[in-house]
């Protein structure tokens, strides 16, 4: 029989709203509670406006949500897991920086399409630990829910749905739809020869800031209470850290691109520029030169963490020759750092120069916290 | 950096097609391999079928799906997560029943609504013995697979997308598209008094398997190699087990609901009758009284499996009571279990009529592997 306190949570969509009405979704509302994990999604439920002009008919509440598109738009849908222990660390990362990070990976694959947000799905595992209230003090679950929902506010995402469940390890994994009118995605297989590649903001910020983070974690001593035992963070480090803790997806760059029909080819660079150009070389059959010495290298980050490191969510893309691109789009700078040409057999898909010449970019990505 | 054998799998999405083609969903073919997970990951790919009729424009190889509803649908969007030791057993459920259960979680939630099938994708986190290929034989994630697509197949479901990653405990998160003319779907809120309550097929079979399966545990002596360790069923035990390791979502029968309109409301009795009939009075505000003489209850089931079982993935529905509802449809009895009445202050939500008189249900569910 089930407890007070199942093990199997009900459905996000089977949460009853709290009769006094929808909330918005307001920063530090505490949403755990001594009422046990029922009381606890209502919170959830209370938090999440369900209401957006997006695109969602009905949110949290049912067996399903319901989206309805816009006329000749078709839908993206992306789904991305985190791992405790692969994706983030619960001793190093605060928890608003993990649900910030969550929903970041699904937005960057809408803007990787161009589409614009319509609506979040978010399945958590956690240990019961990091669920239940210990006194008047915000529990974890209630920080990653500041952090998610804050990212969620600004690109007027709703959560309409997900699910919850108790586990021996914190997992959650993203479900973003997106919009953009039929036809009209940017595909990753559908670079040319003789396309110039560009990519968004800079590169190696978030492999720089994780490299600290590490450097940090050697130097302290293990607090030996329980997993959820806090790395202490200098404040002098925190800006440092925000291409890592607090990435920000490119959505308006992407629209941008999109509406313009300006590029042929786009993705993310989640995995790092050289596994995700391989991406493209390879859906798109062809090859690749960067300019070593064009990249637009984060300050403080070295040329590895650039070409290797992970996590940066800028988007890299292809535009024919005679496309006029803006140095700047919706305030993020755009670099022109190579461009496209003919695969042959037995040369490498991506060649670097540099000042000592040319050498195949060997593809390589970093294991952050294996 | 990362190993040939990275610890974060790449996304589904992003896994080359083997330049064969595509292939079919097929029975059996394996896709582990010794060539490591990007193999693995290309063959689950070569498995899937990414063309449908339905809808799904772009499946499995770039960031984002993309989905096209039909003029005047709109997207039904489901998630569940199935966690080992929560909603299944490694040592107890054949990897083929994992990945069946997976789906019908979620296929069960798109019935409700009357929302036909459009697109799967599937997270997956699995321990590294699970993937790994140790000869020809098949592995774990192979059959797993072979459950997942064969119920994928019989309900025309292409998988389009997910993610998979190496995790130390099992779990699967699958989110379902579906599509239904806009404004038609069947909500769990909008009952009425004065309605009728139906349930489709029987309940109480997966709680009785379940039983079975918890009485055949116990007399077992546990195989103490891994957490893999198969609990072995006796074939006899095959029909008794089918409702709890292969249950069928009620697909067919919420279509036809919603096309004729009949019902005016539904949801699925995937936590027990008692539970999510009170979830039903919850959002409509209404009553309800149960008649337990006319409960359909499984061979073999007893009345309380019936009542508070869960997972048998039946419709529980209301309609009016002039509604003229056939005793079976497409191919599944209906059974009428009672009616819905005004909701009372300081009344029981669920009243049970049974020979000995009238007393208020309690709500309860099974706990099944906690």
């Amino acid at each position: 029989m089930l407890s007070t306190t199942p093990a199997h949570l009900p459905y996000l969509q089977e949460v009853k709203p709290e009769r006094t009405g929808r909330a918005g979704i307001g920063r530090g509302r505490k949403i755990s509670s001594p009422g046990g994990e029922l009381e606890l999604l209502r919170g959830i439920r209370a938090r999440t406006a369900t209401d957006s002009g997006g695109g969602v008919r009905l949110g949290i509440g049912d067996d399903c949500a319901l989206i309805r598109p816009r006329g000749g738009e078709e839908l993206a849908v992306t789904t991305d897991l985190s791992i405790a222990g692969r994706h983030f660390r619960l001793e190093w990362h605060p928890a608003e920086a993990i649900g910030h990070r969550t929903l970041v990976r699904g937005l960057s694959d809408l803007a990787a399409m161009g589409a614009r947000p319509v609506a979040a799905f978010l399945s958590l595992a956690l240990p019961g630990e990091l669920i239940r209230t210990a006194g008047p003090k915000a529990t974890w679950i209630d920080r990653f829910y500041d952090g998610f929902l804050a990212l969620a506010h600004a690109y007027k995402i709703p959560l309409a749905g997900g699910d919850l469940a108790q586990s021996p390890i914190a997992a959650a994994d993203i479900v973003l739809i997106g919009a953009v009118p039929q036809g009209r995605a940017m595909l990753r297989s559908t670079a040319r020869p003789g396309d110039l590649l560009y990519i968004t903001g800079s590169l190696g910020g978030a492999a720089a800031g994780i490299a600290r983070l590490a450097e940090l974690a050697a130097g302290t001593r293990r607090a030996a209470t329980s997993g959820v035992a806090r790395l202490k963070i200098p404040k002098k480090l925190g800006a440092i850290l925000t291409p890592h803790m607090y990435p920000q997806p490119r959505i308006a760059q992407g629209v941008w691109l999109m509406r313009r029909g300006l590029a042929t080819a786009a993705l993310d660079v989640s995995d790092g520029l050289s596994t995700d150009l391989l991406h493209l070389c390879e859906e798109s059959g062809v090859a690749a030169e960067v300019d070593a010495a064009a990249l637009p290298v984060y300050p403080g980050a070295t040329l590895d963490q650039a070409l290797h490191g992970g996590e940066d969510y800028e988007l890299l893309f292809t535009a024919g020759p005679d496309a006029r691109l803006p140095r700047v789009i919706a305030g993020v700078p755009v670099t022109r750092i190579g461009c496209m040409v003919r695969r042959r057999a037995g040369r490498p898909a991506i060649t670097l120069r540099t000042e000592e010449g040319t050498r195949p970019l060997k593809v390589s990505g970093w294991e952050h916290f294996a």
